[in-house]
């Protein structure tokens, strides 16, 4: 019996004359692709190219959805109603559809960006504008969100798949957050520490601390930032690193 | 033996805060509705609204594509590649179909809006461009562009449904192009005028010349602006007056 | 001897194809005009032949800064840094101080919009931003803020001019802040009632609560709304109602 | 006697979270700074960090005013009217100036970017709208545009101050045109022979054509374009060997 994970990654977040991270290089070791959809980046060519790629690739097409910020790239905290994700929600969903349809390709995943990913961990009114935006557009595709979340477990009530997220280079805190960015080690560049990370939540479920201890954090997949600086050889060791220790890559949409 | 034509109207050209048109007053007396995008004009919020309005209303769902320019508000030609446009098309296309399938609709057809609409009839390249988008998006998808021209010649050969549009209330000049909007008298503001006109385009295949003689335009679907002043009431009057004369009014789709 | 106050109107607000206000009819009754940025509203165009107005009606031409949110109209908190907001201060009243130069009028001041005014009142290191992006571009334009609020006191610690601004239509509460416009009631709909207000305000220093009782505003500012759908007759009647009273309307910068 | 030249560069081209050109390696190796202000490429925070740099380097700052599409990076042509130009200059001219101010600097020159550098070369409407309006804000600032060309000429007739622009590692045509970039070779690519046609330019007034013969460009300013991938070490080749051929590297404003 194998052991199975899904490595993701946040890719066609360059926005016309400006690129971002290293997608094709990166490709080849991830098994999901987070596609930006022209909100917090991307525009309609690179949305194009990525999808392409992906298909390609065969790793599975997911929108990445974000708030309408490109100059705070969605980083920015924004007080947005839930009928305005609501209705974000179906237009990036259905323009990164369109462009998989193209390629003959389903969206087998949605998963929101920056600061919209933590936005709906403190307001259920839009983790239920997300899941219902999704489940009225396609109810095969997939929500991602913090393992254990408020968006993944409002998805699974109104019965849509999910995918529970654990970070492989971001350091946990007791309770299971994520450590604040602005705090020094929250991320962890180490690609050795991170790969230790990424099999301790694989095979044993749990997150290292700073201290040594551990916290529970039930991951079906892990995310691979796609914008440090050495993202493809970060993604490739994480990818090989779990292959030598038996787990088997694989988007939850192969399944 | 009846004849039929379909009235559309370019809708959902409101932004934010700020609002256009009259389409809760105009939807009542057209069949097809063309709505923006988020490109021209138009938000997730809006395209939302005039989505659920038009399925409301039993009108057909269109999708106005327009140039990425909300300050021009897409009128501002733009020189802007065939693999742009391509890009474009989809992911307009693909967000209006999302919206579309949360009220249990689809999306009928696909016009180019302001700008690209004139720039497709001169630029082949543009036409296969939108085209090839649709046809890889969903092939039931008719293409709505200027009567006899390039864009529905283009759909034609790629064996796409096609809308002949023709102008109710601009002036039409001898070799059937449409009098540009810079000169005096190019729209037609008497309502009765352009009543006369509709009737002249659906039953005779006749648009009427400034100078009282007439030119071939064979169209089969009629465009009402809905930023007319009087935007409501002269759709009624248009509407009125084609069933007084004993046109029925059907959208294309409901053929 | 006189009681002189200052009216002014948020004006500049509309954006391309898109109208907003009614400047045109609202200018002849104001006597300090806030024009947008091209931030959160208004364009080159829209602020030039505001700027062009406001110079011919000889009423005073102030920099209304707002969030870089077109679609929300900067009516939505974002989470930004006072490194953002200093620059984009500096951007926004440097562009409107360009354009009053191009018709031989100084910017006389400069107040923060919708969202950002709110903000700043709760985040003092906003109220720093602002005030020394002021201070570093001309330090003789004067901070429009909350009479008595954080952002007028940290600009009076800089020695920069101040105007306390008070609310000719909107809902005081007891502790003299602003009824949220969510509340039933927060907009004051009846001209009247609103004139009673700012007469209360200018002879009294008292803004009239609810239950009939009041709460000290020493307001050296009135603002009238140009959005209201009577912002023009609301306008008139302000002005010409305080006058009647006694009071002289001029502009801080013309004492 | 001793030959002088300025060397430009465009810089401040990043915008949010993403980065374009190398401008802090650069910098060290020109006289005057090219700054985009909004439009086209940047956002404040970039202009102020620009601005910042180039001051400290004590490298003149210059107004890089752009058209309105940062998706396009300003490099799209579109029709815009001469009323649009003239506003949008005075727009992005006073919030560089306001952003100079802030380090106690002056703008000392304005240069159009991208479609718009070659749009007014066939627009002469269009040369006037800049003209106008930067004479409008302030008459010190210097107009840069094609040595030669209609932006310069028409400057000169306002009695402006001008900067006639060459290009070291641009291929010229036998009419004094540039290559169009669509075309092979149009950019020299060879550090070697760009400093052989700067050295040629600045000493001899010629442009090196592509068949060995010459043709004349008489510019006072030479354009380092910041988007190399060699950017740096290419600035320091031509600046170095400028030198090395007894030209003195200096802004127009600082004779």
């Amino acid at each position: 019996m194998s052991t199975y994970i899904d490595l993701n990654c946040d890719m066609g977040e360059s926005f016309g004359a400006w690129t971002m991270g290293a997608d094709a290089d990166v490709m080849p070791w991830v098994t999901s692709a987070n596609i930006a959809c022209g909100f917090h980046a991307g525009d309609p060519v690179t949305m194009r190219a990525t999808v392409k790629s992906a298909a390609e690739a065969n790793v599975a097409i997911g929108a990445h959805i974000g708030l309408p910020d490109k100059q705070g790239f969605g980083r920015r905290a924004m007080a947005i109603s839930a009928d305005e994700v609501y209705a974000m929600t179906v237009v990036q969903l259905g323009s990164i559809m369109a462009m998989a349809r193209t390629f003959k390709r389903d969206v087998t995943h949605l998963k929101p960006h920056g600061a919209l990913y933590h936005m709906v961990e403190k307001q259920p009114e839009l983790c239920e504008a997300i899941v219902a935006a999704t489940a009225a557009v396609d109810r095969r595709v997939r929500i991602v969100g913090l393992a254990g979340g408020q968006l993944v477990r409002t998805a699974q009530s109104a019965e849509l798949q999910v995918a529970h997220e654990g970070f492989v280079d971001r350091q946990y805190q007791p309770d299971g957050s994520l450590m604040p960015r602005s705090r020094k080690g929250a991320v962890i560049e180490d690609g050795e520490e991170a790969l230790e990370q990424a099999i301790s939540l694989v095979l044993r479920g749990q997150a290292l601390l700073a201290d040594g201890s551990h916290v529970c954090v039930q991951a079906t997949t892990l995310c691979i930032h796609g914008d440090r600086a050495d993202a493809a050889s970060f993604a490739r060791k994480i990818h090989d690193g779990l292959r030598a220790a038996g787990v088997e890559l694989q988007a939850l949409s192969a399944k």
